[in-house]
């Protein structure tokens, strides 16, 4: 868990507990594979988050944990089926299921746990949980397919860059602030600017993974530097060098070329390291942290929102 | 759309109109694969069932024409996901999502779709829909992980089959049944015996479903015959036949190699024939319709009820 989660910790325990109970009694295929997900481990950033949010308002942790689960599980089926999609063999330095199991238990699993989410949404019986979720669920297949159909062209906009990365990751954080904090009966007023706070911080957070995927320790990543190029994925940091590169013209053929050598992708990155690609999607990144920590202004001033603000500033500065 | 649906002609030609309208303002791509989908057709089993069920209480199609789109878009986001796993080039003599996308679309477009029914699941805010279709989503799953897990293997009993047919095909019309009827307020006494129609009637048609994967004329099918074998499925007529064909060591030592050629495949589907297994598998089947037509005895005996025994009537008889 990360340290700046230590006000949850005792939920963040809770919710571990609970992701393992909720496949322990599945056929021995399903508890393995399931079992071999959640070691795998990951941020418990969605989770964390509805927690957080719960506290503005007559909280009790047992109101927001099924819900929690939900969207860990949610982000975990979405993980599973973008390693069938993106051929994934490893994810924070661990072997994927696709890569011990392959791509139909894959496919099977990523349903498998998509439908233990939506038993724990039915329990709500509460409209805007429900609702809110079912949007998400259809707007980030949106974004995951715009991402196919744009992959290796280089003449994408910033504006599609956002659509995209709003769907793939800003939505289910905003709605893991929203709904964390409905489940608890919170009103509109509180609802809303945690909607808004999840928005910032997940558009800060997946630009941030963007720029990682260029400069990070590979290690500490756990995954090769310039995937998301390999993959054809064209990030902030490229639409930026794509226009103001003086070796634009080298670069987007590198983009737009179906395979790319090892080399090509060093080649790519240099260039746009060396034209200010980078520093430019980190101001981008900045913005919206700094937009996430003014959302928070309207909110009762609690220990959680001192910890929201923590989170904001650590999206900015992460390693890894 | 199968002629012993006529009383509910409009309602179908209705659900094929929202099928379209749904996918309408989609990005190109998904539109294009959705209508490919919807295209491709299909007996609209699911919604056929929850309008008629629908029928034996304060009946108003609008009432379940959501809920039957949701059947229908849960039924094509599974098939599209078999596809991926089963490496299926056509359906019903359709080239599939996967054969013309590929398997990154399919699995983006599966999750799309099944979305897209949540959006319309949540939109009743009636927690028995929600729950039940939520249990059933994952039940499915359960079922096709289970037949991967069992994949190839000569030691299956008929109960590990049903099982699985239940959970991969039984329990979704069953759901079809009883929530149509609750779509319009009906009582337990009605969405009881529905639901136990739907389960036997599913059943009913899985297993004559594998038969006909014996026995059908390849071009009416749509797919080759013996596919089920060739990708290792063990249904209930080889199970017979493992168990009491005179060749029966011969046929485990096709069912259990990894490669089937096409002259296993026929000599396997020869001696299932030769013992019996087909008839034995018949004359399950047969049961399952009796009993589903014994459940439609304590419902109001209405138009609707006819046509649910005549649907039972066609699946034991049925060539495709």
């Amino acid at each position: 868990m990360l340290e700046i989660f230590r006000e949850i910790r005792q939920e963040i325990e809770c919710l571990e507990e609970e992701l393992r109970k909720i496949v322990s009694d599945a056929d021995p295929l399903i508890k393995d594979t399931s079992i071999h997900l959640i070691n795998a481990g990951g941020k418990r950033l969605r989770p964390a988050f509805s927690f957080l949010a719960g506290k503005f308002y007559n909280y009790d942790y047992k109101k927001v944990l099924p819900l929690a689960v939900a969207l860990e599980l949610i982000h975990m089926a979405t993980l599973v089926h973008d390693d069938v999609v993106d051929s994934s063999m490893t994810r924070r330095n661990i072997p994927t299921v696709k890569a011990m199991w392959g791509n139909k238990i894959s496919t099977h699993l990523g349903d498998y746990l998509f439908g233990k989410s939506l038993k724990l949404i039915a329990w709500y019986g509460n409209s805007e949980i429900a609702r809110v979720l079912a949007d998400t669920s259809v707007k980030m297949c949106e974004g995951e397919i715009q991402q196919l159909a744009t992959a290796n062209k280089a003449d994408q906009t910033v504006r599609d860059y956002f659509y995209r990365i709003k769907r793939k990751t800003a939505l289910l954080i905003a709605a893991s602030c929203q709904l964390g904090a409905a489940a608890c009966g919170a009103p509109e007023s509180i609802r809303r600017p945690l909607k808004r706070y999840g928005h910032c911080i997940g558009m800060a957070f997946q630009i941030t993974d963007d720029i990682l995927d260029l400069v990070a320790d590979q290690k500490k990543l756990g995954k090769p530097i310039g995937s998301d190029l390999r993959q054809g994925i064209v990030t902030l940091p490229l639409i930026y060098a794509l226009k103001h590169s003086p070796e634009r013209e080298r670069l987007a053929e590198i983009v737009t070329g179906e395979e790319k050598s090892g080399e090509e992708i060093s080649e790519a990155c240099e260039l746009i390291l060396s034209c200010g690609g980078v520093e430019y999607a980190g101001r981008v990144a900045q913005k919206y942290v700094d937009n996430a920590r003014d959302e928070l202004k309207s909110l009762p001033d609690i220990p959680a929102r001192r910890t929201l603000e923590t989170v904001a500033e650590f999206i900015s500065v992460r390693k890894f």
